[in-house]
């Protein structure tokens, strides 16, 4: 069944500390199969390429040879319109939370605006994603899975958000095309800012805060979790963040932080 | 998230001829991540049991040590009302076939009848199911995949399988209250803010801007509209609403316009 592969083109798969190679293997072959090319590793536990992600990947091994790897999520997230990243059910702070379902037809939406592009980010085998790693996300997605045996393989878990964001795909596809769900429901004036966009704000919001004596580094009480949560969840956009920043840089003046 | 456990207590997962026990035991994996408990393996290719199956199922020992193991197909099915295959697009004779999504309403129908019980067949690694093993069918299923590359591991089609069944017992007693219809698709921690409570909001952010002469209200290109827009799009809640006032009194404070 053939679908509109540009749109699977701009999914990318980021797996985060992962320990064994054989899953790198088998979720290069889980994304293969569903269509998925786009595949980037943060902080490897063991040496990459290796013979067993090879191997367990049944010959997926273009999705291996393109590969990309790098220490920092920030870098492997440059770019990125929307962020996802699986997590378990319970954070201090809740964080939009969807289904699989749910957030394949979410990213459906968001891969019909030409330029965007999406990250889906998978944690450790043992750990998951830690919440310094979840609050880059947009949104969180849980799998429901049974309480008393919740831990997924990594890539069976690669492989039913792909399979869903396929389904998705073809569902669309089959249906006589509609007229483009835009983001926010309307025409957007400006493109979104993107992840490092983004991140670059919330630096300058934190040393912001401490300037005008609002945050306490040593003291954060949840300050920047919460305003983070906030802002992605508005998706600013590069006119809007431009503005914030803006108004960050003039209470730095006043303050006389900044010149 | 818990589930009507005893339809999935009536599902039989069958693997026929199966070459490598990791793949059973990664098979036991998936199904105890979806809350199936009932495998059933039909001449396996290696003995059973076997360590690498019972390694791979990661602490799913409990499915390996109930499974059954026979040399015909028909024992497997004994007792099963209702019997899918996984199959391949293209047959000599053509089935009734039925996508995961399509299979897995169809089987919880099913299972909504007392005493009823399903069973899902699948196929050799290298080949799947034989005419004659697809014709004991009622049903085909297919998992749609790049046709460039379509042959999915056994665990994978298990769990996308087991999903979609999880998936739909879920959507069905969820009907009282959706997740998709609670804030942001998940339970929130503090009442959203009333439209009152942003106005105060908007004005005290207003006057903040002109103290830290970064609005100037004769000239505001958009200015506060395009704030409104993007702090309404966010839909804060109290919480949030709270924190941002104390930011603007913080910055009131060191502009010297508020004591």
């Amino acid at each position: 069944m053939s679908v509109h592969s540009s749109l699977l083109d701009s999914v990318r798969i980021i797996l985060v500390g992962t320990s064994h190679p054989g899953n790198i293997g088998g979720v290069a072959r889980a994304m293969k199969n569903m269509g998925l090319k786009d595949l980037w590793l943060v902080a490897p536990r063991a040496q990459f390429p290796h013979p067993e992600a090879v191997f367990r990947s049944s010959g997926a091994t273009d999705i291996l040879e393109n590969t990309q790897v790098t220490e920092q999520l920030e870098k492997a997230l440059a770019g990125c319109t929307l962020v996802a990243g699986t997590s378990a059910r319970s954070r201090h702070i809740p964080w939009p939370l969807l289904n699989p379902r749910e957030l394949a037809g979410r990213l459906h939406e968001e891969l019909e605006q030409p330029q965007h592009k999406v990250a889906l980010v998978f944690g450790r085998e043992d750990r998951g994603l830690s919440n310094d790693e979840l609050h880059l996300c947009h949104l969180h997605v849980n799998i429901p899975t049974n309480p008393d045996f919740s831990s997924l393989n990594l890539a069976a878990a690669v492989q039913v958000l792909s399979y869903e964001l396929r389904m998705s795909i073809l569902e669309h596809q089959s249906q006589t095309q509609p007229v483009a769900d835009q983001p926010f429901g309307t025409q957007w004036d400006a493109p979104l800012a993107d992840s490092q966009a983004l991140q670059r704000f919330f630096e300058h919001l934190e040393t912001t805060l401490i300037d005008i004596d609002f945050h306490d580094p040593d003291n954060p009480r949840q300050l920047m979790s919460r305003l983070r949560r906030l802002y992605l969840r508005a998706r600013p956009d590069t006119t809007e963040i431009n503005m914030l920043r803006g108004i960050l840089t003039s209470t730095q003046k006043v303050a006389g932080t900044k010149q």
